[in-house]
């Protein structure tokens, strides 16, 4: 998404928000835009002077919808045993822990069993041998597959009426439509309004980035 | 699934039954097992003759779940445009027209749409290439995404109130769960009680062959 589609979708939120305190009835309210997350890479300083090199900068070439996070130029090779997945695409900034996020489908080419884990959450998770250019790290944890999630500031979760780390439905429209259960919310002032879900869940529900679904609240 | 797992899955559904007619409660009375279809083609005879030469017999490897349907030994390259998908799997026995299904993920590689639909439903479907070790033909139609679907006997429909051509919904359970929505049901007595989805599906879900999912019917 770029800066327009962002201010697009930003000028929707608060319309839509004003709307709805001025009495309107909008059915849409709880409708949330979709970012697809293709596998990739969060480095710490530390695994980054090993695979890049001592002092090493990461390049940045395109900011991402969430505030300060951006992808880099940098590509790096995984390998789980004997198997391999070439060229995952490293996102900036550094980490306090380096974390590795693949798909369902990813985890089968590597033969792979990750967990499905909320970020940062890498404790038992599975190991994975990353190579760079310069040299190697092998951690012995920090594979997952990343759980579907919401970013949202307070300011979106008082207007859906959600808290952090509540955990909803969504509903997907369309001919491969559907609901995606256990979506866990995440809530910030650093965030912005939006669903992650990875290559697998977009494919299977023939979305892509931007389209918007609904969040369902579960009951209680 | 090997003949022990089919026996047990007919053995599990015809116990329910009975337990069912007996008037014990049974929540999973509505399980169907699952039946991951990877990508796949269905040949004329016209186009086997052309891709394999004259009078060729296809060469079964394995019987599938659904009677009378086999995988076969060969494999053949499908292509739209420049983009191709190698080594793509033929299922006997012969089939009225030529019909090649793949995966929302398989369609990106290709950079092609096809439309979701019912098998043999080809009117404005896809065109696509196939190259076999003789020929190629091309077609004007026949690429699909085939739709999500569940095979019944008229018995099994009887059992859990369903008709040929009912749209459901379908719960799946787990970490990456949720609910398949134009879930096809398809009522013959050639056909073995089971629900069909693509890899795309079985990735997102967290779901294998074997597993069991449950039919949710829609109100009228």
């Amino acid at each position: 998404m770029n800066t327009d589609e962002r201010a697009i979708n930003l000028i929707t939120s608060l319309v839509l928000e004003e709307l709805k305190n001025a009495g309107a009835t909008i059915s849409n309210s709880y409708d949330v835009p979709v970012g697809v997350s293709n596998r990739h890479i969060h480095l710490s300083k530390s695994d980054m002077d090993t695979l890049f090199g001592y002092g090493y900068k990461l390049n940045k070439i395109k900011d991402l919808n969430q505030p300060g996070e951006y992808a880099c130029k940098e590509v790096v090779d995984i390998y789980f045993n004997d198997r391999s997945i070439k060229k995952v695409r490293i996102l900036g900034p550094i980490r306090k822990q380096t974390q590795v996020e693949i798909s369902s489908s990813d985890a089968r080419k590597l033969r792979a069993n990750p967990p499905v884990r909320g970020s940062g959450k890498l404790d038992g998770s599975s190991p994975i041998t990353i190579v760079g250019p310069k040299d190697k790290v092998d951690l012995k944890q920090g594979l997952i597959i990343a759980n579907r999630h919401i970013h949202l500031t307070p300011r979106d979760a008082e207007r859906v009426g959600l808290k952090d780390n509540q955990v909803v439905s969504v509903k997907v429209c369309g001919e491969k439509g559907g609901v995606f259960d256990n979506v866990c919310c995440r809530v910030s002032p650093n965030y912005f309004f939006e669903m992650h879900i990875d290559t697998d869940d977009a494919s299977a529900f023939g979305i892509s980035n931007n389209d918007r679904v609904e969040i369902i609240k579960n009951k209680d």
